[in-house]
């Protein structure tokens, strides 16, 4: 074959934005392909917050090594295959990479691709977005992490994006009041005319953050949260006792160093749980507490130790004792 | 009654450590008491970090008033008794405050106080440490939020104090290898000599990092976070995918402004669930996303929008648009 397949390399790691030349378009040709192999042609390509961070460092996938293709989720079509399940004609979904022709091999084992479904009244492309992997990605986060609730509310950030718009209006499904934050005019009408959010916040106007607390009266129970850095501070602040912070993306962190990011950033990444705990929810139980540790004390299994300092008089200084870590174990003033 | 009860009162919202006058010492007559009521010496006070919160600012409780007698959780025994419940010479538990005298109320609807269990062999004073307050906090963070599994790596920072030497035992009992974190050589030989933790690391040695990396050679699952700041941050980049933060105590952020401690802060106290989260763990269940999204797409209740960029070459700039805001809804470039 004659044909060229343009294909975009990845030359350097960006800092910030893209520049010209991170990303290079080179003109290779078509390959030829072995047995159990099949070629496709790109027709569309996913371009999604994630490929930032597959540019820079290694995250739930390696980092995508300098001088190969940039790695992108896209949909294709077999136009040559000697491949059992892929056939010619064929519309297939998969990491076909930022180029014009991929090629699909058997000996593959991670089975990154996956034929289109045959669903009438939908565009080809809606399974890059709605009922692809963003699509994917605010059904498990809304339905799995945050668990809506009728009369709950649910803050998405980022929320006239892929994800966003989507999570939102599954608040909306299951009940609950969505106040969704995206910058711009016409992104929040969109999700408030269009897709029926309760209320759109928009972070560019120097005000956002008296109107999120007046479109949130009663609080925040679900943070669907896409951004990070000062926009999730801001909802954080406004959260409910036992919310939920669905983690999902942190993209104002990915285009800049921000250290106050990188607790969250590790805790999105390694799909962390953290869980804020006051025990005082925990008194009904107490006695349940108490028996085991019992338990385990009269049989050796646990041990413990009291600082114990005298007279009442001496009890601030016994407070700082906990913070100069001169304590061990329990502290107790003996009156 | 001629004695007198020394009460220590809340003048000043402390700054750091307690600075002398913060907590006043004043003698004031004991109580007399009504019907309904019971008067309490108190015979120890617990003394606990959170009382450093109670100083400042509301929490979980509201915070001390300036002016009234310091909140504390204290064991006390009656010594008159006009109450149904608490007869003369009974032991009881509760909020006493830093006092030597206190009154328990019938009308009180809190209640705050509760019985001493008559166990034999135990001492008073356990149910103020081990079989009270700190002991239920390491049993209920552990055993419902931790689920510690056998052969999991369990870190606990303020690993010698009341909580945190619990935690890490019971984590042992539970087949754990548990790292504690702890300042200085006393408490790091406590945790381990006596306690059994596997390892101590001393944070106060400047290669303690460097420690900590040794003794978790398969990473942390679990982190029994007390602490916060850099300790929590070097805890968090070490845990595995899946891990569990139990976020109990940012003890390093009570005595000082500490803004990247912020939003754990607030996490802490509205026990917030927070769950990072990657739409690949859920591939095995994408059909069931795409099935549920589509019938909602179909019946009108979801809408989604694409943004296309038409060709390869555009691709790179079409990453850019996701940091500067350009797109709305899903962002395609078609090839």
């Amino acid at each position: 074959m004659a044909q060229t397949n343009r294909r975009l390399i990845l030359r350097a790691r960006p800092k910030g934005l893209l520049a010209p030349g991170d990303l290079q378009l080179v003109e290779s040709p078509v390959p030829t392909i072995a047995d159990g192999q099949a070629l496709a042609k790109v027709k569309y390509l996913s371009i999604d917050p994630t490929m930032r961070v597959w540019m820079s460092v290694d995250s739930y996938l390696p980092v995508v090594p300098l001088g190969e293709v940039m790695r992108a989720a896209g949909l294709a079509e077999v136009v040559e295959s000697r491949h059992k399940k892929f056939k010619k004609g064929k519309k297939v979904l998969g990491l076909t990479g930022l180029q014009e022709y991929c090629v699909i091999d058997a000996a593959d084992k991670r089975g990154s691709f996956r034929k289109v479904p045959p669903i009438p009244f939908l565009s080809d492309t809606a399974f890059l977005g709605v009922l692809g992997v963003t699509g994917a990605t605010a059904y498990f986060g809304m339905m799995d992490i945050a668990k809506p609730q009728k009369g709950e509310t649910l803050v998405v950030s980022a929320a006239a994006g892929a994800t966003g718009s989507i999570a939102g209006q599954i608040g909306k499904i299951h009940g609950c009041r969505v106040v969704g934050i995206a910058g711009g005019a016409e992104k929040c009408k969109w999700i408030t005319e269009e897709l029926g959010f309760d209320a759109a916040i928009d972070y560019k106007q120097p005000d956002w953050k008296e109107k999120l607390a007046a479109a949130t009266p009663k609080g925040v129970d679900i943070d669907y949260e896409n951004v990070g850095g000062e926009i999730m501070h801001e909802v954080v602040q406004r959260m409910n006792l036992h919310g939920r912070i669905v983690l999902c993306g942190l993209i104002s962190g990915y285009t800049k160093e921000d250290p106050a990011l990188e607790s969250f950033a590790t805790i999105l990444r390694k799909r962390l749980r953290v869980q804020g705990f006051i025990v005082l929810d925990y008194l009904d139980r107490f006695m349940e507490a108490a028996t085991q540790l019992g338990k385990w004390k009269m049989f050796g299994k646990l041990k413990d130790r009291e600082t114990i300092v005298e007279g009442i008089e001496k009890a601030p200084e016994a407070i700082n004792m906990l913070f100069t870590g001169e304590n061990i174990g329990k502290l107790i003033v003996k009156v």
